[in-house]
C-alpha cells in the first residue's frame, strides 16, 4: 500500500508515523514553503516535530510532486487552508486518474470568488479534471496534536468520510496510539474542524483578559464560552446538513478541548486579550511562522455563512461577538462581558 | 422574598451573593461542621471565600436551624452528599409545611441500604413527613466555581427543575454575572453533576502520569478521555430517563470543562497519577479539609448503576477502568493505556 502526503508541516509529517508503523510506503512531499522542512528531515531531524522521520518515509522536494504521487493508492492533503487550492490544482495536473483523498486541511477556500468548504472546493476542482468520477473522501478531524502523535502519545481522532471504499483504508492508519472513529459525515466533521479554530481564539482572549490579574478567576467565564461555542458549532453542523451529534463527539467536544488548551489560535487570542490589536497580533504570529488558522477561517466563514440562509448567523451570538472584536475594532472586555450578561443568548436551537 | 441556605461552605455561601444583590432576605445556616465558617463570616471574612458576606445575609449557627428556616419561601440545600441525609432530616423536623427546594449537592445518598440520587433520596424523606405533597425541586448544576461567583466573574449555570412553580423563582437568582439556563430535566442534571466529579478524577490521573515527564505531551490523551467521559455521561443521562442533550450543555460539557481544569477531584487524580495509592490520597485530602466528592460518589455510583439495568455498566469502559484504578489496585498507567488502545470502546450508544 502506497500513499503520498502533500505538505510536510506538523500534521502531514506526524501522520506518517502510524502509517509507517503499519508498513505503508509513505512519500512525504513538501510544498514550495516546506523546503527547509524536507531538508531538515533529510538531515535526520524534522524541524517542526524535532525528531527523525521513520526510515520508510520517502522525502520529496516541491519540484518532485509527480514522482511523489506516482502509484499512490490514496493521497493525504496536509496543507493550510490558504495553500489548499494551489496545491490541489498542482496535484490534479499530475494525476492521471481519480485517487481516494484524505485531508487534514481545515477551514474554507475561495475559488472564482465563491467560498467553499474544503471538500466542496476539492469537488469543484476535481470535476474540472475528471468530471463526475469523484473519488472517496475523508475529512480528518481531531483531537490530535502533531508533536504528540509523532511521540505516540495515545490519541483518538474522527474520520468523517463519504464513499464505501474508504473505511477499509482506515486500517492502514489505526494503531494502539492512534485510534480512528469514523462517521459518514464529512459536512459535520468539516464544520467542527473549521469553527473550533475560530472559537479557540475567544477562549484565548478570555485568558488574555484575566492573565496578570488573578489567573484563578476565570474558569466560570471560560466554561460559559466553551459550552456556548460547542452549542453554536452543533447548530452550524446541523444547519449545513451534517449531524448535530458530530459536534458532541471527537470532532467537536474533543477537538475544541485540545485546541482550547493549547495551540496557535488560543495564542492569537491571548495577545488580543492582553490588549494588542487583532491584525497586529496576527501579523506577529505570521512573522514567527506560526499560523493561527482561525483568523483566515473567520474572514471566509462569515460570508460563507451569509450565503445560503442569511438569517442563521443571527443564531450565533458568540461568533458575532468575536467577529466584532477581530474585525470591527470592538473592545474585547466590553464585548465579552456584554455577551455573558445578555439573557437571550443561551437559548440556542 | 426570603430564603434559607443550609450549609455555609463554598457554594452555599457564594450563591448568597446574587440572591443578596437581588434583594432577597438570605439566612445562611452553618451545619455542625461549619461553626468556624459562620464565626469567620461574622468577623467579616468568610474563611473559604476569603471575603466578607453581603450585609443583608443573616448568619445562623448549627443549633439555630429552626430560626434560619422560619418563613423561608424556598430553601437551598448546599451540603456535601455525605451530609445531605442528616441535614435534610433535621430540616424536615423543623418544617411545618412543604417548601420549594433547590440543591447544589451532587452525588448519591444511601437511605436504609438503598442508594438514591439526591432528588430521589429527598423524595423518600419528604414523603415520610408530608406524604405525596411533594414541592417543586431544582438541581443546580454547573459550571460555577464558588470563589469566582462571589467575585462576580461571569458564569452561566443550569437549573434542572420539576414543578411549574419553580421557574418564577429563578429571577431571584439571575444577575448579569450569574445567568440561569433552565431545563425541565432533574434526572439529566443530577447524573451530569454526579458523574463529572467522578470523571474529573481520571483527568487528574492523566495529568499526574505525565507531570514530571514532558507536560506538553498529554493533550491528545486528555482530549480522548474528556470526550469519552462526556459520551458516557450522555449515555447515563439517557439510560436514567433524563435528556441526553443535557450532557451536551452546561450541566455536562460546561461543568466537566471547569471541573477538569480546576478542582478537588482533579487534585485527587493527580496524586494518584503521581503514584500515591488512591485511599491514601483521599485521606490526605480529607485531612486538609478538601473533600473530593467524586470518590464517595463513585463508591455509591457503582452499586446504583448495577441495580436496575445490570447490563448497562458494561457500556461504560472508562468508568470501569477508573473503578479498577480507584478500588481494585489496578495500576493507573497500564489501565489507562489499555483503555486508550482498545478498539471497541469508542463505539458508544
Amino acid at each position: 500500500m502506497r500513499t503520498a502526503i502533500l505538505g510536510a508541516g506538523y500534521m502531514g509529517s506526524a501522520i506518517a508515523f502510524p502509517l509507517s508503523d503499519n508498513g505503508v510506503h509513505v512519500n512525504l512531499w513538501g510544498t514550495w514553503l516546506d523546503d527547509d522542512l524536507i531538508a531538515g528531515a533529510r538531515d535526520g531531524c524534522h524541524p517542526r516535530l524535532n525528531k527523525a522521520m521513520p526510515e520508510n518515509v520517502h522525502l520529496y522536494e516541491s519540484e518532485q510532486l509527480a514522482e511523489a504521487l506516482k502509484d499512490a493508492d490514496f493521497i493525504i492533503v496536509a496543507v493550510t487552508s490558504e495553500g489548499f487550492v494551489p496545491v490541489f490544482e498542482k496535484m490534479l495536473e499530475a494525476l492521471e486518474q481519480p485517487v481516494p483523498l484524505l485531508t487534514v486541511t481545515k477551514g474554507f477556500v475561495s475559488i472564482d470568488d465563491t467560498i467553499h468548504t474544503i471538500s466542496g472546493g476539492a469537488d469543484v476542482m476535481f470535476r474540472r479534471k475528471f468530471g463526475d468520477d469523484i473519488p472517496g473522501w475523508v475529512s480528518i478531524g481531531g483531537p490530535v496534536k502533531a508533536v504528540e502523535l509523532s511521540n505516540k502519545i495515545p490519541s483518538a481522532t474522527i474520520f468523517g468520510y463519504r464513499g464505501d471504499n474508504m473505511p477499509p483504508l482506515f486500517d492502514h492508519f489505526a494503531s494502539p496510539y492512534y485510534r480512528i472513529y469514523s462517521v459518514p459525515d464529512v459536512t459535520g466533521t468539516e464544520i467542527c474542524s473549521a469553527f473550533k479554530n475560530i472559537y479557540a481564539i475567544v477562549m484565548g482572549i478570555c485568558d488574555g483578559l484575566y492573565k496578570g490579574t488573578d489567573a484563578s478567576l476565570f474558569h466560570n467565564f471560560k466554561a460559559l464560552l466553551f459550552n456556548h461555542a460547542i452549542r453554536e458549532i452543533a447548530f452550524l453542523a446541523d444547519s449545513e446538513g451534517g449531524q448535530r451529534d458530530t459536534a458532541f463527539h471527537l470532532a467537536g467536544v474533543g477537538d475544541f478541548y485540545v485546541t482550547s488548551a493549547s495551540g496557535r489560535n488560543g495564542a492569537l487570542g491571548r495577545l488580543i486579550g492582553a490588549g494588542q490589536p487583532p491584525e497586529s497580533a496576527y501579523r506577529q504570529m505570521l512573522d514567527a511562522e506560526e499560523i493561527p488558522e482561525g483568523y483566515h477561517t473567520m474572514q471566509l466563514g462569515k460570508p460563507y455563512l451569509e450565503t445560503g440562509d442569511a438569517e442563521r448567523i443571527k443564531s450565533l451570538p458568540l461568533f458575532n461577538c468575536l467577529y466584532r472584536i477581530m474585525f470591527e475594532q470592538a473592545e474585547a472586555r466590553k464585548e465579552l462581558f456584554a455577551f455573558a450578561s445578555s439573557w437571550d443568548t443561551l437559548g440556542l436551537p
